[in-house]
């Protein structure tokens, strides 16, 4: 194997996942060109500026502000930059000059995976991106040819590792939202500013990768329904745990058979409880894991570490190890696969099912008085429960499916009743058997 | 994609995996066709009878007891007879006509893989084998494709579920071996003769393919340290439960760095102890799970339905996908990875914990002396708890890292002890924190 030639390797970015790129493109180089069938050498490393400080040591002379030029010398290149640009151009040049790309670059490929997936296949190269969701947990990889042959109807992921920490905490602590994020800002779990992580912007991304692929259609981050974990109370997790349940940030991506026959999907992003026995109840910590459930292969899940630099460079390492096999074989992997093309559903025509907890009068009819609100729009109710008396009486209510639009309006109902004095927390239940 | 040529697919077997292909095949016939780009098409269904009674309706016609001439006619050969012969045979026949081949053979795998990978590789075609571990979870393709960038160190599985029934009834019920394995036979969890299942032959024959998968090696089901769950007693499960952990029967692979530096492979199935907090512990009646462990991505789970034929046809759909996809690009998936070519450990030489309950004379000094019987041997004694008082006196030794050779000889040399009037219960503990 010494004897063919070395395949050229760019890393775009020497943050925490670039630096470990590097460091693991060195210390396994034997290995990955007994598996590869070719050594790789490493060409050039593009960064923002030359002297900032790293996690690794770059070799002399092959750090470089010109990723532009860099990209053009590659055979392989990695972006883990980030961000829509530079990344964006970088990969499109890449790919024009005949490279094959792994990205990490999930903000990119949610808002604009299609121009990418094309421009792939128009130069006859891989994009790969196994990195993009989940850190190291192989997912896409399962979804896109382990699962081909089966037909997926949700995905149910815990795909953000901040926001599973403070939910976590806030379990296990009885803590509110701020005090957890403060905790986890000093662990390093969560950013100064947390905003992509704790209002679900980085999980709604992800929820538009894993629908794409599970579903073989486009999505977008723009066709996902967001919602943080920002309001989330200590009563709320308190409620969740009186009925046996967890609170947890779930992106939810799902096939919707319509009255007329015809499949739709439903992608969203919210906080939800679910049973404590449901597998992802104990997923803990800043772990990730990502249900599956298929016509075939029934409930499968995957779990493992959903970021930090090491993980995230294990994926983009086994991505590089197939396009580099790839490109000696002279071929490319399944591209994109988006041939049912169907429709997003609104999130008021997504199905789900409510908590509601309402304060309410201590007087006799009550009870009555609230069903005949959820029935009028039509909401069946599961289970209703009294707690409390006079000025603590509330009812707590648990609906079985129904859309989300008839579920939003009861609750607008329910808040102007006289009888009721307030709704104090509304959240939405998944994993149940419904 | 219409016009492309059809695909010729045939079955070997029409057991319960086998129907289900034969179904799924053509309930998903468009999709398969889009997902390949280009329809596959049954040619025939390989049966021993072809009176026998089914689970689907074969198409006239495309029975056949001549196997040995069907997969000459076919592009995608799919076996699911299961057992050595005529398995084998018509593998390498149908290889040798050029057929690319999905299996779901684990029995022949774990005996004779290399056989089997040699042809494939003569032929310049695919065999893929995803089914042949843990049913419908994608672990085989995840430890050969995503984590080709790392450095596997350690796998930990659950891949029987007829034995993990068996010992999540005994855990759950208190009942014995021979009470809960009824029960698995009634239900259809185990078959009416259990040996394969229950003495960890199938375990044993999915750990040597795990073994040669994780750590680019040659591991045959020769090589596995094999002890089944027969001689597990309630007692057993009782003691773990005492100091928080459950029984499983697991399948271990690990990497062993040698005192010469070198590293080894260690692979061996037995019952042992681990932490109800360990993911695995989790794993509940016939479900599998895989945890692996690796340098950079840290510790990955996938859990899932291991057996039954739907889930194993969802897999073996998946392979077909795409060794079909590499056909129609004319390329093949990597092959077999063997080149650490790394030696294989004797179980004496593997390092282990032990759990031993052992009845002793209630007198003074006998904590003492079973300390030393273990320090004799070289191994250290992680905890010690004495129990009971008189005719019940007992001592729960866990003991530290040892050698398997050292623990069993402190063992023997417990028997022979006067003061020792019965060891009553010898496990292994493993997913641990050493």
């Amino acid at each position: 194997m010494g004897s063919a030639e070395p395949l050229k390797v760019a890393v775009l970015g020497c943050g925490s996942v670039g630096s470990q790129v590097v460091r693991l493109l060195d210390e396994q180089a034997d290995d990955l060109a007994a598996r590869i069938g070719a050594p790789v050498e490493l060409v050039g490393v593009g960064v923002r500026r030359l002297d900032a400080p790293r996690e690794v040591d770059v070799p002399e002379g092959l750090l470089t502000t010109d990723a532009a030029s860099l990209v053009t010398r590659a055979d392989l290149v990695v972006e883990v930059i980030g961000g829509i640009e530079p990344a964006r151009g970088l990969i499109l040049s890449a790919l024009e000059s005949g490279a094959s790309v792994v990205t990490a670059n999930k903000a990119l490929l949610a808002e604009d995976g299609p121009t990418l997936f094309e421009a792939a296949a128009k130069a006859g190269r891989d994009l790969y991106y196994e990195a993009a969701v989940a850190g190291a947990i192989p997912i896409l990889r399962p979804l896109r040819e382990s699962l081909a042959g089966d037909r997926v109807t949700r995905v149910l992921g815990i795909v953000n590792g901040t926001t599973n920490f403070i939910l976590d905490k806030m379990d296990s602590s009885g803590a509110g939202f701020a005090e957890a994020l403060e905790e986890a800002q000093e662990l390093g779990y969560a950013e100064a500013d947390p905003t992509a992580d704790v209002e679900g912007f980085d999980a709604a991304a992800k929820a538009a990768i894993l629908a794409s692929l599970a579903f073989h259609t486009r999505v977008t981050a723009a066709d996902v329904h967001r919602e943080g974990i920002s309001e989330v109370t200590a009563a709320d997790v308190a409620s969740a745990a009186d009925m046996g349940c967890v609170v947890k940030l779930l992106a939810i991506c799902e096939l919707r058979v319509q009255p007329d026959g015809e499949e739709a999907v439903a992608v969203r992003v919210h906080p939800a409880m679910i049973p404590r026995s449901h597998p992802l109840a104990s997923v803990r910590e800043a772990y990730n894991a990502v249900f599956v459930e298929s016509d075939a292969a029934g409930q499968l899940m995957f779990y493992g570490p959903g970021a930090g630099g090491s993980p995230t460079a294990s994926a983009v390492l086994g991505d590089l190890v197939t396009v580099a096999r790839n490109r000696l074989s002279q071929t490319r992997g399944a591209g994109e696969s988006a041939y049912t093309d169907r429709a997003v559903l609104p999130m008021g025509e997504t199905v789900t099912r409510y908590h509601v907890a309402i304060d309410v009068d201590d007087k006799a009819g009550v009870l009555a008085a609230v069903a005949l609100a959820f029935a009028e729009h039509g909401v069946s109710i599961q289970t209703v429960r009294q707690e409390g008396r006079g000025d603590d009486a509330q009812l707590v209510v648990v609906s079985h499916d129904a859309t989300d639009a008839q579920l939003s309006a009861t609750v607008t109902h329910l808040q102007q009743m006289d009888i009721v004095r307030e709704v104090t927390s509304v959240m939405r239940v998944e994993g149940g058997a419904e």
